[in-house]
């Protein structure tokens, strides 16, 4: 018998992956969590039946949305993560020396413990003294903070249900308010062959409220279209001029300094999305 | 009712595209070719079940073949192209008003003529009175071809069967000596996350053939992974240095000059793939 998990991303498209074991499954109070062992991509974490990161490419996913805003900001000592509940972009962001702590807000504890048992090179972060965890929504957390983040990343789940709230104005106000004055925050905001009215919204929300705005992209296979992007807000640092050694070469596996640079440089299409003049 | 098309694209993981209607379907002496209008992309056309192009991201592939050797190349007269037969890298060349004559070396005649009847907008090229279309084997047809081009482009499919021919030493050495002495080649080379033996097996071959060999990537959402290589061997220009102004702004929808660049920044677990030194 042969079993494959397919995954409708949009109405009209699939990726579908052959699965050797089903490791877990259960339904929490906020979703469905499963962990599958894929013949491609070696484990693989669903949650509410949408492919959330595998062993294989999480490794893309989790070092440019850390390590870009992390080698942009001159020292990062505080950082504030929202969902991240696998814990691989704690991993990384725990990479950095600068970093004293990283509060983690995720608002469904079992998605920790689920990655801490069946994926624990990713969720190896949670053993580290510097890691401050918060079960709790997000949107909920961050009111009221102020001027008490050096970075804050916005790991989160597609704009559906729940996590709608995170890719709305209020909430960058709020990310704006959270940071301190030099701070910078980095999003995931989709795919610019498949979410193009979201980059185009969200950029323009963002751009109200942080100085400088950019984005950026990375590869991702077990996202719709195999293309992320990422959108950076910044009070000051801008992340295509200013780019600190961050002592991690040899270490990571995707992010380098040429990497860093090239992935704002945008393809003709995605300029237009974001209402940019476009130049050969 | 619903019809899905997959797309095994690895014995282990497949792409799914929901169907609207199937256009045409026949089996010719090379392969079977289909053209399907699909809901998220639109027309597509399918070679032995494999997906050859899709109106929606053809652009990035052809773009990206085609504008990255013919901006590198200073004054590119006479271009081969190997495979090609739907006429999408044709056109890209064709925007090049340098360009005197494109010689497109197809194996199979019917790819041209569906092309030509239902993706009219990928086969415009063959209106135009600089191409001149051989239906023959691409491998035979270099055979003693002796300093003629300018630059030779392999649009070929995956190495399986008779395409296997088209990335081996041999063929290599054939377009090394086809190309005048100031000539430049480019070949799509499969993806860098699930082709990785045969990118470090090319890699050393055109190295071993052409003084400057260099990998660039572009995202195919259609394209297993959704991120693909190409190869560019050079005997005298390095891409990465050398850039003209093609005077295509405005034209293109994913190549530009910053793109060009970015697009030979490669992440570290592609350099490894290359034997070169992973520095941050």
């Amino acid at each position: 018998m042969e079993l494959w998990f397919t995954e409708k991303q949009t109405p009209g498209l699939g990726i579908t992956c052959k699965v050797l074991q089903t490791l877990h499954r259960e339904v929490t109070p906020y979703q469905e969590i499963a962990v599958l062992d894929t013949e491609q991509f070696g484990r693989m974490l669903v949650l509410d039946g949408m492919v959330q990161l595998t062993i294989s490419d999480e490794f893309v996913y989790h070092e440019m949305l850390a390590h870009v805003p992390l080698h942009t900001h001159p020292n990062p000592r505080h950082v504030l993560i929202i969902g991240g509940g696998d814990g691989g972009t704690a991993r990384e962001v725990l990479r950095h020396p600068q970093v004293e702590r990283v509060s983690l807000v995720e608002i469904d504890r079992r998605v920790m413990d689920v990655s801490r048992h069946f994926l624990p090179e990713v969720a190896v972060s949670f053993d580290d003294p510097r890691m401050d965890v918060h079960f709790e929504d997000g949107v909920a957390y961050i009111v009221n903070k102020c001027g008490e983040y050096d970075v804050i990343l916005i790991d989160s789940p597609e704009p559906i249900g729940q996590a709608e709230r995170l890719f709305s104005m209020e909430f960058y106000e709020g990310i704006s308010s959270a940071l301190r004055e030099d701070g910078i925050f980095a999003a995931q905001t989709e795919s610019p062959f498949v979410n193009q009215e979201l980059i185009t919204r969200v950029n323009s929300d963002i751009s109200s409220t942080f100085p400088i705005t950019r984005l950026y992209l990375a590869p991702v296979p077990t996202y719709p279209s195999g293309s992320w992007s990422f959108t950076l807000g910044s009070k000051c640092y801008d992340p295509m001029l200013s780019l600190r050694d961050g002592g991690l070469a040899g270490v990571l596996r995707y992010y380098n300094t040429d990497v860093h640079r090239a992935a704002f440089q945008l393809p003709n299409f995605v300029r237009e999305l974001l209402c940019e003049e476009v130049v050969l």
